[in-house]
Parts: structure tokens; sequence; C-alpha cells
């Protein structure tokens, strides 16, 4: 089977190297292109910079998109599903917009369009969502999506150092990009949780506007301090929950007691979680992210393509509302500013420098949050554990 | 797709309710037979003590075995293979002894032998190892793979309550046998790890005499508060390597640093990892036993089997060595009585109530443990952490 690799980063080359292994050999796989970008030098015989030249190749059975961005990845996926390509990608941001249209084109032309990698990684979320599918509803997935918030939140709980500091390791060590801001304001984490309950709940979310997302970008070493000492560790997760016909998301920095896996999952390691039915909890954690745990993920599904092993068939056309009070919880504020008159409408308690506000629902907690941060440019806010869908 | 359910305890009430679904009957569905004992009186149409039966219809796809036990299950699966029945079953005894003739003989009468609820309940753990055998060598596999002794060893640590009060709680729960010795001793996860070491390196351990198993039943209160003193947490774990064509597989306590998922696995859950050339270290998390659980692994078999969604094919026939010398590491011994002698090829210091014997083999440690039981009973001995493969 001829693989054409479009992008050669890091994930590109893991790719290419995980192909050229001996046992993936016998399977009979190989790469025949390496698209590149139009001024780059050609430094092996499979690079090309003619897309063209892949799309026209009857030779070519499968495209693995791993240029990253919305375009050109968006054409060239549906060009490559359009010339009876299949098609897998690892990249999250045009999945996220793009689902239900991919998955509808790979339909009417007889081709696979499969995506594990754009979700944790070398993780099998996908595929382990998909089957629990198979027989449960699914309602709730979370999870710590992104390695490298749990890498700066991690070290920082670990070394007392601040946010600013551990996030230039962060950069030194390759695990943070020059603009964190995918990683730290949890937009990165947005993407990989709205693929996730597009397949959850069958739906189509595509513009996530109106997802409450809160980031990392405030939090300081005394926050971490405090939470410590209350026996609770911070991640930054994704999550989201569905009830008669409801469902809901958001993305913000959640506490979880020492004792539980979230608390424990270290370094830039995921953990991602479903509750179903039947199946009750069910975790799965990994690397998620890096060259060679995501290239595997392609890699899988590539032998997926070969195998003819079908993935779940999702429409992405059931009609779910979207509903920000589906889930109430507490949570911690810090802030400068008198809040009162903003927060009259909930209890809040004063605890050490922070307050509490109870049992509030999670959009509104975040639509109030805006306005906080209008006069409080530092200010911050953590969900306490033990949110209640309604 | 007609259904027979051999054995209709727990388990096969929970297919018989998963099966009878909304979402499931869609998949069109049915459970047609329920083999039940001879004396036993009929409640349902479905049910007959009469296996022919079930042999000779030829409307009967799959046939389900969850009477558990060596015979007559293992006679009852090969004359369903052999009548060009479809096999799933649950129960790990008979798989651990016959798995390789299993699948020679469903491999015969072209139909499948599939057992993911023999190992992690619900936890989708063997698909999880085949699926990452399909591109790695997997090097290693560990897991808490029995629900019970975890849970008697969290509570120990959670209550500090003694071994026999928590046992007799988990009797009372129905989470322990009447006779526990399966659980507590070690045995029921010698088999699972058997079977997940048989799949990862494509052996036949098959008669598993060989392997070193050392249970809880000798763990007491103080033991559980000195570990945790020193920032560690016990569980009883099966765990196996591969390295150069030799490997080594072992049932015994071991210590985990507070900050680890294996530390952090509660109650009756299991945790059980694989590590992978590239992709790295990989955990899943989930009920490793119980009605529904375990039920909902066999349901995923039963749609394998209709999507015609094949599993790794693997022969079991490679040569590897058993190798009980090819990890070593260090122990925390408690004994009455001197064992200096015994001991005297290796360094041994004292901590406490309990000697630490430094860089033994752990096929070594086992086999001196077993003398010193000899001579006190009472005897204990756990793993620190950091094991190394020579």
């Amino acid at each position: 089977m001829k693989i054409a690799i479009l992008g050669f980063g890091t994930v590109g080359k893991g790719v290419y190297e995980i192909v050229k292994k001996a046992n993936m050999q016998t399977q009979n796989l190989s790469v025949s292109h390496i698209l590149i970008r139009k001024n780059k030098i050609r430094t092996m015989p499979e690079m090309t910079d003619d897309m063209s030249e892949i799309l026209t190749d009857k030779d070519v059975d499968v495209v693995v998109e791993v240029m990253g961005g919305i375009e050109p990845a968006h054409e060239y996926i549906l060009a490559a599903l359009n010339h009876g390509k299949n098609v897998i990608t690892a990249n999250k941001a045009v999945v996220a917009i793009y689902l239900k249209e991919f998955t509808e084109a790979a339909e009417r032309n007889h081709v696979k369009f499969y995506f594990e990698a754009s979700v944790g990684g070398g993780i099998p979320w996908i595929q382990g969502l998909e089957k629990a599918l198979r027989i449960d509803n699914v309602n709730s997935i979370s999870g710590i999506f992104n390695g490298t918030s749990n890498f700066i939140l991690d070290q920082m709980s670990k070394k007392g150092q601040p946010f600013v500091e551990v996030l230039k390791e962060a950069q030194k060590l390759g695990y943070a990009e020059a603009d964190p801001s995918a990683d730290i304001d949890g937009y990165d984490i947005a993407n990989k949780l709205c693929i996730s309950a597009d397949i959850a709940y069958d739906i189509d979310i595509k513009n996530h506007q109106k997802l409450p997302i809160f980031g990392i970008r405030n939090i300081t070493c005394e926050d971490v301090k405090y939470f410590q000492k209350r026996g609770l560790a911070v991640k930054l997760i994704g999550r989201s929950h569905q009830k008669d016909n409801k469902f809901d998301y958001v993305v913000e920095p959640a506490l979880f007691l020492d004792q539980t896996l979230e608390a424990n999952t270290p370094d830039n390691y995921n953990l991602i979680s479903l509750n179903g039915e039947t199946i009750g909890k069910l975790d799965f954690f990994g690397q998620g992210a890096g060259m060679l745990p995501t290239a595997n993920a392609i890699v899988q599904d590539i032998l997926d393509v070969k195998e003819r092993k079908s993935h779940l068939k999702r429409d992405f056309d059931k009609r779910m509302e979207y509903c920000p009070d589906l889930t109430k919880g507490d949570y911690l504020l810090r802030t400068k500013v008198n809040v009162s008159e903003l927060f009259k409408n909930y209890q809040v308690s004063k605890e050490g420098s922070y307050l509490v506000v109870h049992q509030i629902p999670v959009g509104m907690m975040h639509k109030l949050m805006k306005l906080v941060l209008q006069e409080d440019k530092a200010a911050f806010m953590v969900s306490l554990p033990d949110q209640e869908v309604a």
C-alpha cells in the first residue's frame, strides 16, 4: 500500500520512520510521496511540492495529512477524498471544524477518513470511545487532553516555580510553541473536546464559539501552593456531559483530590475518560503528543484501512441543544475587585485569598468571569471537585 | 444473530440484559438458548440443560461461555468450535490453559474465538494489547488485574483495618468468594497475566507452574502503615518483561510511589499497562469485573464477530525461554527467623522491622521466600519500586 505524507515535520517524520520498521514492511506499506512547501529543498527522492502529482497518482492509496492548520489542509484533504484516496490526519484544528464534511466526502467516494491521532496522540481514545458507543450511551467525557499545559502545571506543583519560568522551560524542551496560546489558553483542548463530543453524541458542533474556555495564564505559585495545602491538584481539562438531549462542554482549570488518576497524571501525559451506561468509568492514559506516539496512531489508522476495519459510522446530524446550565458546581475565584454585585444571585463565601462561589452553573460562571477579567486582568478561577449534572 | 449463553450467573445475566437493550436490538442480536445445569428449574423459555441442542441448532451463530472452571467449559468450547459456532468466553482459567488449542480449532472451523472479558473485565485490554502489537514489540506488561485484592488493600490503607476484617467485608459485599484463595493468593492474576503474555510474546505458556506467585494473605495493618509512612502504596500485581528472546513473569505485592497511577487505583478497579517501542507507556483503567462491565466486553466481542472484525492473528508458537533472573530489584522482607545464611549471596540491610534485600533476581527472591515460609508461616515480602531488566 502506497502512502503520501503531506507535511514533513515531527509527526510526518515519525510516520516515515515507523513505516520503515521491519515488521511494518511485511505489511507491504511504503511511503511514495512526501509533500513539502514550494521553496523547500528536496532532500529525499519521495519529496515533491506538487499536490496534483499525489492526487493523480493512481498507486497512492492513503494520504496522511500532518501539515496542521486549517488551509490548505482542508482543501487538500477534500481533494484527496474526492480523488478516491483514503485520508488520515492528526490535525485537530481542521477536524474540529470539518469532521462532518470530511466524513460525507469519504462516504461519497467509498474511502475512509480516520483521525485517531488528532485527539490524545498515541492513546487509542477515538477508537475506545467509538467502541463504547456500539453498546452504551456515553453520558460524559473528560480529560487532560493537552500535554503542554499538564507539564506546566505539574512542574509548578512539584518545583514551586512560577508559571512564566516553567513555560520558558517547556519552550526550551520543545514541549511548548513560541506562541503558547493554543496550549495554555485552552484552544487546543477545545478542538479535541469538540471532536470527542461530535462522536460521543453524533452531533456537529463545528463552530464552537459558545464553548466556555478559561486557561491557565493567570495561575500563580501561591494558587498552586494553596491547592496543595487543601489536598488538591489543578489540571487544565476539557469536560462534557449530556442528558435528555442536551449537552454542555467546557475547558477550564479544575481541582482534583490528590488520590485521583487525574491528580496523578504527570509530565506531559494525557488522561482521557468516558462514562458509559454499562461499562462505567473507563480511562485511557498515555503519550498525548510526540513524534512516535502520534505517528503510531496514524499508522494504526493506515492498518485499519488496509485490513478494511471500519470505524463506527456516524452521521453527525443528531439535534442536541447546547445547554450552558446543564452542570453546576463550586468555584474558587481569586480577584482584587469587588464582585458581590456581579455574583449576587449566588452564595459566595470567603476562603483565604479566594472567594468560593457555590453551586453556580458552569456557563454562568464563565460568563461572569469574563466581566471580572475586564476589571482585573490577573483574576483566576478554578472549579472544585464534584460538579453535578442538573 | 442468535446467541447461546452457557451458564446463567452474574455475567450470563448481564449479557442477556445488554442484548435486550434497545440499541442492541437494532443490531439484530437475540439470545436463543441459555444452558443451565441438569437439575435446575427452567424459568425462562430460552433455558435448556441439553448442550447438544445448542450444538445441533444451525441458527446459533455465537456461543458465550460464562460457566467458569476448566471442565466442562473446555469440552463445550471445543465442541462448539468444532460445530462451526463462534465462541466468546470470559473464563480466564480455561483460556490460560487452552488458548492455543481453542485458537487452532477456531481457525480449522473458520470461526472466531474471542476472550476480551477474560482479562480486565470491561477494560478493552486484550484488544488494546493486540492493537499495539500490530506495530510495536511490547517489552513489558503489568497491572492490577484483580479487583478483589485491590479492594482489600485499598480498604486496609484507607481505614487501617486488618486483612481478615476487610476480607469479611469484601465477602459481605459480594466482591470476594467464600473461598478467597484465587483472589488473595494471586492465582486469578496468574491466569490473566499468562493470557496477556501469551498474546504479547506469541507464546504458549499453558502450564504456568514455574510462575513465581506470592499473595497478600500475610499482610498486616502495620505493614500497610509503614509503607504509607514511606510514601508508598502496596498493590498485588502481575508483571512480565521480555528481552532478547527471554521473558519473565511474576505475581507479587509491589510498592508504588504515592504519585503513580497504580498507587491511586481505588476500590475494586483494575489498571493494566503495556510498554511498546513507539507507543511508550499506555495504561487502561476501569471496572475489571462486575456484571455489566464484563458483559459489555462479551457483547463487544459478539459485535466484532457480527461485523467481521478480525482480531490479531497469533499462532502462539514462538520459542521464548522463561528466565527467572531477567529482572532484578529490591525487596522488603518481614520475618521472625534468621535468614542471613539463606540470603548470604545478596546485600541485606535492616530498615525498621524489615530487611531490605538488594538487587536480587525476582525468581531467586521467590525461591528463597518459599524456604522462609517453611520456618515462618507469617512472613511477608513486597517488591520496592524501580525493578530493572538485566
